[in-house]
């Protein structure tokens, strides 16, 4: 029985075990921390065991008015970590709910619960003997698949788009009621988890980006591995080259010779913070590292994937993505898993986890990186902005020169990634890397951050996932999805009890 | 000035020209008209004139509390043509809306107004020399893209599954406001073109087959013309093969050797209904057409496209599809346009639209077809039932053939065909073709309709896309999915004057 003074908690013992109630202060603190500076206030942190408990906490949350904020395993690093976008919220932590619930190989799909991670679903399909992958993402192993669904974020691969490879929702309302997306809600409906849509209006994306619902149960789907597959590299010695390298890319992929997602292109800054720690013996202690001042050239790398059905198809394709190429870029180099075959090994494009990016947020720190990586934990600076942008170079490449000047002139390094989604979009990935240990440093990270923001959405290029600090820093809507969104809101969430602020952009609420 | 006696059609009278709004015998008599029995009575025609006269007339409608039904080109043959769910609605056409609003040649999009036609897009894009084609359906050419799209259609080619290759809606809702999809609600946002999601709830998906909000813009993805194009076709002499064709073609669906929405199966009796007329002479004037009593195969054909970046791609991919239909299928054939460049030519897979498959529906029919198709005006009788399956012979199989033993108990011919939408899932259009002049048919398909949509949905194999007369013909709900949409619809539109019953399940509201 936990005994506090929160009223909302003695009720809540009721339905979970002392255990699964935290409410001392190592734990709180470890819920509020995040890899930037925050101030928010956490009251508590409930685990509940299964989808029936979240229901209960739902529905005694409504009766106290008191809000809750479910993370699925917590691992939003860049982007505000576990910590509730608003203050004096009770954090429901849905790692306990971490099964498996359905596999099917000829269909190539998964069902899971939150708490699954993309570490548990690679081990469970290399026990199955499976010739299917899960498009992994860049981060965390130890992410949840539904967590990271639920932010759309990206994935790599065929399938990185995942928002559009996903089914079959199970969603507990903001007032404790059950609903499935899709077919789900007939009984032995054949098409759940192979139909997105099922019949009638289409309901997930209002729980992707939102606080209108509790996703406790989600389809993934797989892909086969590929018969025959190839990786290039390539580099261009400067940022006034990338223009011509992404028109010479965006043809590929919208003639889907190089499939979405399935190519990026990357600045030094990045492959340096990936590949290890800050120089610091190099720099003497000294930071930032600019290149240029070194009278270094800033290269860009790209590179992708060819997932092909045979080795005739792909040298084909490569054939077609070499004389694109070809005198445009530089150091251009194919491989092939026959010639290599230790190329399927550990590789992010065929769906295995790594923490090689997570340990870049340990860029600007001097202290040994951990064997248990925990950038919240380690105070690492990290902040993340994820920007959209059309593909096309005449309109990237300015912002892209803009946005280093920017950060140049907080003395961070301009960590920059793009992942080419489409023939159409391309993400932008900014992330601003420093130790929060340095006195002063948490504040100037976020004054840079706040500035890219601003000048990023001036000219038009809006972020697509934002931080938990940026949810009402976007501009103002100059239609009335305010009053859409205020009114789906108050019908389904009368109490406001759902991770309030996250995604409901009040601001434009009338 | 409308002199009349429905009081509201004196205010609209305001915001629209007497033209604009119908309320003579025939045009309301037309209006009130589809392929199958209706009793529904139309209240009034009204055409705006752009999206602010909508909006007008939304307004207006909440006023008077008097219900408006939108259609777009009112081309949804076989499943309720122009005819609203509820009796004594006002409907709204929007075909005066046929504006192409923006083209971009590089990013590959169409942003178009509901009016607007899949042969006004492909008139458009051979003026542009354009590279790009849009996926067009398998009914009328003077189809609206928005309309269709809407109801979750399907298209033919790489871009098939439609409402994945869309972005950027412009909705009116219930009580009048206007919001848009995606980023579309920020001033000069650059990626709203190319950005299905924007940042926040993503509610596209709940104004598609809906009554929840008017879409009175919308963008369409294009894709490129392929650089080797080519098709094959085989055959199988009986259902009894059927599910080993299946089996065999989804593999190669989910390693992507044949792209989703590349691969169609036919039934004879499809085929014959696309080709020509009922055989009313072989058949000394006698219906059914039923093979097997005549002794013939019942054949079933499949035919597939294959889009290749280059000469050597394409014939490694048809060598795979060669090998793995080897042994299985009879009359395997390809064709490419390097050999037959004609196929490029009034090809329906490269966007060509076509009237075929609309002529079908004078199957039945005595008379001429006539020059002008129109299947309510001359009355074909047209019943159309759209299933998804889980992609799997075995799940199939028995379904199809207890579909064909009902239909021919009916003494109809069971005409099926399948779109292989993905590696996951299938979809099945069983056509009840019959001539509304002859006594007792309307009332005998609409049973054979009635039973077959039961046996269906008892086995578990729901619709994906309903008739208007089978929006409360589905099995009840297992969750609180009644109670989420009521929620829904009561919120945003509290006066329900927008399609209602329109795939509002109101059967299950509790």
């Amino acid at each position: 029985m936990v005994k506090t003074s929160i009223p909302i908690l003695n009720v809540l013992a009721d339905s979970l075990d002392a255990e699964n109630v935290l409410t001392d202060t190592d734990s709180i603190s470890a819920y509020q921390t995040a890899t930037f500076i925050t101030s928010q206030q956490v009251l508590a942190v409930l685990k509940p065991g299964d989808a029936t408990q979240v229901q209960a906490c739902v529905k005694v949350a409504n009766q106290h008015k008191t809000p809750i904020y479910p993370i699925s395993g917590g691992k939003n690093w860049g982007l505000g970590s576990r910590v509730p976008v608003q203050n004096n919220c009770i954090i429901l932590d849905l790692s306990r709910l971490n099964r498996i619930l359905d596999f099917n190989e000829k269909l190539a799909y998964i069902t899971v619960e939150p708490g699954v991670t993309f570490q548990q679903v690679y081990e469970f399909l290399r026990q199955q003997n499976s010739n299917l992958f899960l498009s992994v993402i860049g981060g965390s192993p130890d992410a949840s698949l539904i967590g990271n669904l639920l932010e759309r974020g990206d994935g790599i691969g065929p399938y990185g788009e995942r928002a559009t490879h996903v089914c079959g929702f199970e969603v507990i309302l903001p007032t404790g009621e059950f609903i499935h997306t899709g077919f789900g809600r007939f009984a032995n409906a054949s098409a759940t988890p192979v139909s997105r849509w099922g019949v009638g209006p289409a309901s997930e994306g209002l729980f992707t980006q939102s606080n209108l619902g509790i996703v406790t149960k989600m389809t993934f789907w797989l892909r086969p591995l590929p018969q025959f597959f190839q990786v290039f590299t390539c580099s261009i010695p400067d940022v006034a080259y990338l223009s011509g390298l992404l028109d010479t890319i965006q043809p590929l992929m919208l003639q889907e010779i190089i499939q979405g997602n399935c190519c990026s292109v990357w600045n030094s800054y990045k492959v340096f913070a990936r590949q290890g720690r800050y120089p610091w013996k190099i720099m003497d202690g000294k930071t930032p590292l600019h290149l240029k001042e070194l009278k270094r050239f800033e290269r860009w790398f790209a590179s992708g994937a060819i997932y092909s059905a045979s080795r005739e198809q792909g040298l084909a394709q490569r054939q077609i993505i070499e004389q694109a190429l070809a005198g445009k870029v530089e150091e251009l180099v194919f491989a092939d898993d026959d010639s290599n075959p230790e190329l399927r090994e550990d590789n992010l494009y065929l769906g295995v986890p790594s923490n090689q990016n997570v340990k870049s947020t340990y860029w600007r720190k001097k202290s040994p990186i951990p064997a248990q990586l925990d950038p919240d934990r380690d105070r690492c600076g990290t902040l993340w902005l994820c920007l959209v942008f059309p593909f096309d170079g005449v309109v990237i490449s300015p912002a892209v020169e803009t946005i280093e000047v920017i950060i140049k002139q907080y003395q961070f390094e301009p960590n920059l990634a793009f992942n080419c989604n489409s023939g159409r979009s391309i993400h932008l990935f900014i992330a601003i890397m420093f130790d929060r240990e340095v006195a002063g440093e948490d504040e100037k990270a976020m004054s840079c951050h706040d500035e890219l923001l601003q000048m990023l959405t001036q000219a038009g290029h809006i972020p697509y996932r934002l931080g938990i600090q940026s949810m009402n820093s976007l501009p103002p809507a100059q239609d009335d999805y305010g009053f859409f969104l205020r009114t789906l809101k108050q019908a389904l969430d009368p109490n406001d009890i759902l991770a309030p602020g996250r995604y409901d952009f009040k601001n434009d609420w009338k």
